[in-house]
């Protein structure tokens, strides 16, 4: 099959073995998209190598018969249909739900099925989890991709391919609801008009909360304003100074980091979204001195995504700038770089 | 009289005016004590000049007659006797209970006394606060020196002065309890063994909190072992990586910071306690990725510090290295910045 490898510091588009998914779910991808974190990987991030992709929608192709063993041979533990930890999650029960043909979105995050974060029903920060296309597991820019069944949720048949090929960065939008108490009452502000920021902005509106999206390019910021979202330039933004309860950081520069501690009053909150590969300065005096908040967020759970995306409740369409083939990849790897673009579609 | 002063980046003793108190009570200082944050305002810090000093216990001199009157003459609102929000504060009645002779140390910001922050009796972020020897008012290293009479608590009769002028730092150690949530079931890390860290490691052991502290001199870590606090060298914190909910970065120095980075667990809360000046190397893609909760911690609230130091919950004794003249201050100052050395107090 065709895959999209990141090996030896070189992108290829190659032809290699399907995953051989003996106690995992065969998946044919039908759609992948690109994330920031694909490009991040190319720059060193996460020191990967493999099958690039970690957002995607497919069909399952195949699961296991039996009950999976161990966990070399499945993840049996965790993530529950509802997206809920499960302590006493059933993984057979979890099998008898998925049968070949069905569409479904899969949660990244593979645990060890055996520690103790594991067993509470929550394999996301496992020491030894694998995690699609960005840690020790191929990923999702290939003809198929294998994950654990209980990794796996179906796609209700409101949502089409294009909307749920966003349950994975839409979750991720969804985790900051995880890490930071946002109720109708507080004030935020989304630095970034990228994707993941117009997905985050979209989110914590949904909550009620008094949203203001911060960003630079104005087609950007139109997508969130059909939605009611108060959008700033950032040289408005910065006659708000110490006006925000949270600030989501989203632009993955220093830059926005520095705005984002502006932005914040006294003991206010900044949720880190951006994944990216280095060092960032940071002035730990400011952060001490107005007893600010920092606080990393990544993976949510999809259950409340694709609930999101059934709903209406967020536009993702028109975040898609370009579709590509699998075979065209590396172009498509190089637009998903450049100004302007946001989600990048790979078709196999 | 004299007074220890930083002005056009030099360091002096030099003889100035008694401050003009109208509107605020004239404290006579008795003992004060050398802060690393003054070591880093020599360095730049806070970009402050004029007389040095936060720390102190002292002698009231005086205090205003009337009922003080609007943020120029006095910040009436805020801080009770009780350290606690005191939105209905009665400066007239604060003012009433204390008169010249009696013993007290001072909070050390004072607040505008008009903004909302003030009206809600916490005038520790303000925007317009000064802060005795750090932002706008000139501290405690001196003679005398001038604070709102809301901003002074009684000494206890049992609180030697050499005990008393650890109010401020031990009330900073108290103010991580504001910020984490720590209960007997929390595991705590304490990085640095520096006057800092041995206060924040007693008195997060005093809720029963499972603490360790993480230092390099024996002769330093022995002062909280005695109290029953397990240590750890350097190397050997290393082999606890992965396993702390809390860890207070109390060393000022990036090592320090990555250290902690290491022990704490997914999800887990780093505290920061180090006000010092410069930008720190952060990497901002492993708070992401472990979803890290990085916490500044700044001042606390005095009267919890007095009750602990009342009941001898705490070691500051032994946190004593050296004492020196006021007119010995610019020794005592490049003695306080020595390895080894703990707290150096200045008597005028």
């Amino acid at each position: 099959m065709k895959a999209l490898r990141f090996e030896n510091q070189k992108l290829s588009v190659s032809e290699v073995a399907r995953p051989d998914a003996f106690g995992e779910a065969l998946v044919r991808v039908t759609l992948s998209g690109i994330c920031n974190t694909d490009l991040e990987i190319t720059r060193g991030y996460a020191g990967f190598a493999g099958t690039l992709g970690h957002e995607f929608v497919g069909v399952i192709e195949n699961v296991p018969e039996a009950r999976p063993r161990g966990p070399q041979t499945g993840s049996p533990a965790g993530v529950g249909r509802s997206g809920r930890a499960t302590r006493d999650a059933e993984p057979s029960l979890t099998v008898g739900l998925l049968s070949p043909g069905q569409r479904v979105v899969g949660e990244i995050n593979a645990g060890c099925g055996s520690c103790e974060l594991c067993l509470s029903g929550d394999p996301r920060h496992c020491a030894r989890r694998t995690v699609l296309g960005i840690v020790g597991r191929d990923g999702a820019h290939a003809e198929f991709l294998k994950l654990p069944v209980a990794n796996l949720l179906r796609v209700p048949d409101e949502v089409s391919d294009e909307r749920a090929v966003f349950t994975e960065p839409l979750s991720a939008a969804c985790g900051i609801l995880e890490r930071a108490q946002i109720t109708k009452r507080t004030s935020v502000a989304v630095i970034g008009d990228g994707k993941l920021g117009l997905l985050c902005a979209q989110v914590l509106a949904t909550t009620g909360a008094s949203v203001t999206l911060v960003g630079k390019h104005p087609p950007k910021l139109q997508i969130v304003q059909r939605r009611g979202i108060e959008t700033l330039t950032i040289d408005k933004a910065r006659t708000r100074t110490r006006t925000f309860d949270v600030v989501v950081e989203a632009s993955g520069s220093s830059t926005g980091f520095d705005l984002a501690l502006d932005l914040l009053h006294p003991r206010g909150t900044l949720v880190l979204k951006s994944t990216f590969h280095g060092a960032t300065d940071l002035n730990a005096a400011r952060i001490v001195v107005d007893e600010i908040s920092v606080v990393g967020s990544r993976c949510g759970r999809f259950a409340p995504a694709l609930e999101l995306l059934k709903t209406n409740a967020v536009d993702v369409d028109s975040l898609i700038s370009e579709e590509y083939t699998l075979a065209g990849a590396l172009r498509a790897i190089e637009r998903a770089g450049e100004p302007g673009v946001l989600k990048v579609l790979l078709r196999p």
